[in-house]
């Protein structure tokens, strides 16, 4: 294993720390590492809290701010955050108008926010994620994964509650987005772990995993290798399919970390060709490495078919450390 | 190798294609491929050109638009863009107040943007960049390379150029930001360019090259892999060794495109340490992929000494692909 680290166990601390020095205008890092909070909050908004097993940065650190996050929870790698950090973070951002948190759809993430919602006694929503159309039962999942969807659903919602909407509506919002929007991804490589000090799994020089999970969990089938515009071909008919609408939408090309912007342009140039046979206009856009798997090759495709409270919220003034626009 | 591409031949096209489609409301791409320019021309301000071999992305093209470069030219993966790109680029965006080419120091883009500066018969000054320290001369250079503290002369003369400064007085502050400026990059897989299909050079699973370059050439010498304190240890010393100063600084650590956020935050807590040791305090920050080596691990430190006119533009309002704020 080949890693930029001191000690497996201190990495994730040591990165919240570097992360809350360079962004120390945006975050603030709470007591014990055990969440990122907005460093101004905004009396009388709704507090978004997130969270999830570090290495798929940024997410989910990087989108605290306004706009979006008011804290994210980050779990060791690959693994869930424990409810007592949940509630440390509800206890740190509730500003009276009640909580709610935004969970990627995992067993262990699932069940530790629910926990954290029960103990902590307050008015708290749940939105739950399960945009990846690759396989219906996984690894770690009763139905669906929750994937790079995620941003969006975070992205969206974060403007409305900026702009004052209430629990219920934000709610109703998030699972409208959630909804609205499918994801499937395709890994080159794997990634590793650095408690584990090898790959999480194998792939041949020849070979790929279609529909892989952002943890490297198994996809849909491995198969030869093939060029990027077969790769969004298949894609985008498993999520057009899918989702059976046409109009504008957002695309989005998110690297698993180890891919080059290079290919991710290149992937999205193909995406998006290929959208347009299904009847899909990318009325917008994001392209980048913005919900990874450590080190993994690879890409997913996420497409949010885009109505006129979707549009206007995802252009909506944006100040996180790793989303930034409109101010 | 394994890329998500259609064809070796086509990388940079279809890319470059994707790029302009995803980041239409900033930039347009010029006439076969020749040239990233800005959108909306701000007449009667002096036009900012880089560029170089593709494969660093986002650096050039990605720092296109308000407040940083006029048009970036890029050439194949790390190949000089030829001469005619320049002159096409220049006959694009020269509104009139004459023109500053940013160039990488390594000879044949020096040679080629020179041949364009020459031949374009256009009013043109040129500031070349050398921030890293590694090396005296090198594989590709007479003199020091020019890697990622080109990006902070970049953003810095671009915010001056924005708010009116004329050419010689951006010239000189070109030069100024450079001279504030050191780098040094570590280097612990090789990157594979997609033309030659397999690794540029070969690192044992023990090893790493202190001191590498941005197109994977040699460095000071090949180590056994350390810990990252260890390694911040000795990039900062070489760092502030040159510099010889104290004070506020910026620090940019600088991922090469294949390795992940939370290692590179990790890194910026280990730097900032090690360079309060040299009375170096970092009073601003930059975090994550931005002058790429395709897809090899590891990163680089850079470091500019801060001035008030330097903190005044760094901090002015950016509007591009990959860097924005304030806007």
């Amino acid at each position: 294993m080949k890693k930029l680290i001191n000690d497996v166990g201190n990495v994730l601390t040591e990165s919240l720390d570097g992360f809350a020095a360079a962004h120390g205008d945006i975050v603030t890092l709470g007591a014990e590492h055990k969440f990122v909070q907005r460093k101004v909050l905004k009396p009388g908004k709704v507090g978004l809290i997130s969270g999830g097993g570090a290495g798929h940065e940024p997410l989910h650190t990087g989108f605290v701010g306004l706009g979006m996050l008011d804290a994210a929870c980050p779990g060791q790698v690959f693994t869930s955050p424990t409810p007592d950090q949940m509630m440390a973070a509800a206890d740190a951002v509730d500003t009276g108008a009640g909580l709610l948190f935004i969970v990627k759809n995992y067993e262990g993430d699932v069940m530790n926010f629910e926990m954290a919602r029960e103990m902590s006694g307050r008015d708290i929503e749940t939105v739950i994620t399960d945009d990846d159309v690759a396989v219906e039962n996984s690894l770690y999942t009763t139905g669906r994964r929750g994937v790079a969807g995620t941003l969006v659903v975070e992205k969206v919602v974060g403007a409305a509650a900026e702009q004052g909407a209430g629990l219920k509506s934000l709610k109703a919002l998030g699972d409208h987005v959630n909804k609205a929007t499918r994801s499937m991804g395709v890994a080159l490589t794997s990634c590793t772990v650095p408690a584990a000090g090898k790959p999480t799994f194998q792939l041949s020089d020849t070979e790929m995993e279609m529909g892989v999970g952002i943890h490297g969990e198994p996809g849909r089938r491995r198969v030869a290798l093939r060029t990027a515009n077969e790769i969004a071909e298949e894609m985008v008919a498993a999520i057009a399919g899918d989702l059976n609408a046409q109009g504008d939408a957002l695309v989005f090309i998110n690297g698993f970390g180890g891919t080059p912007a290079m290919e991710l342009y290149l992937m999205y140039h193909a995406a998006v060709a290929q959208l347009a046979k299904h009847g899909i206009r990318a009325a917008r856009s994001l392209v980048g490495n913005y919900v990874t798997s450590l080190d993994m090759a690879g890409c997913s495709i996420t497409v949010t078919m885009l109505d006129d409270q979707i549009t206007k919220d995802w252009d909506a003034p944006v100040h996180t450390p790793s989303l930034r626009w409109g101010l």
